[in-house]
């Protein structure tokens, strides 16, 4: 992990240093639905500016929550995927989706059932 | 709830457009602990500036997480309690909680058993 200020102990402060921002848990979310590729982040509906995006992934490999794999030698292309770290954000990921549906006019009409990410979990 | 721009349906976008800060998720740990007036959100141990402070509660009440309650006439003074719907977002916390101690450093000693928001739980 790299070197970063840390605001406190508190297990809520240290999540937020790392993840508490509009778009890390969205990158997070894209992965957990079975994407792997920087086009499908960027395809995604909330339509991330690609320099957040470059800057986030390096950020979420830096911190251990995604790893990269290269799948093209020539020309060099990476792949990305959940570290078993970022696989035990499911828990959060599934009560942020709870708690949106109910209180933040979400839809999980728009997230695939087999995502692993669904309120109905 | 305020008008805002709402990035897409997705209840996890839905979340982080309320929600998705470095600094909301502390005041709502703070008054899930007990904690109800400025003062006590101030002197928090990771020292949030006032102006962020200000600006996050009025955010919150306006999202209609949290509540004021005016407990003095003269001078005005109001204190902060949750609604029913930033009790919800325990379920959140508790996984944010859990995931910080494992992955991220925290130390839940920092957390009275009595917050609710304890990994233990």
């Amino acid at each position: 992990m790299a070197i970063r200020a840390r605001r406190s102990h508190c297990p809520v402060a240290c999540t937020l240093d790392l993840l508490g921002d509009k778009w890390s848990l969205l990158v997070v979310r894209d992965l957990m639905r079975g994407k792997r590729r920087y086009a499908e982040f960027l395809a995604s509906s909330e339509g991330i500016p690609t320099n957040i995006l470059g800057e986030r992934l390096k950020r979420l490999v830096r911190q251990g929550v995604i790893r990269s794999k290269r799948y093209s030698q020539h020309p060099p292309r990476v792949e990305y995927e959940l570290t078993p770290k970022g696989e035990e954000l499911r828990p959060v990921m599934r009560a942020i989706v709870e708690w949106g549906v109910r209180h933040a006019g979400g839809r999980t009409s728009v997230m695939p059932a087999s995502s692993g990410v669904n309120a109905d979990e």
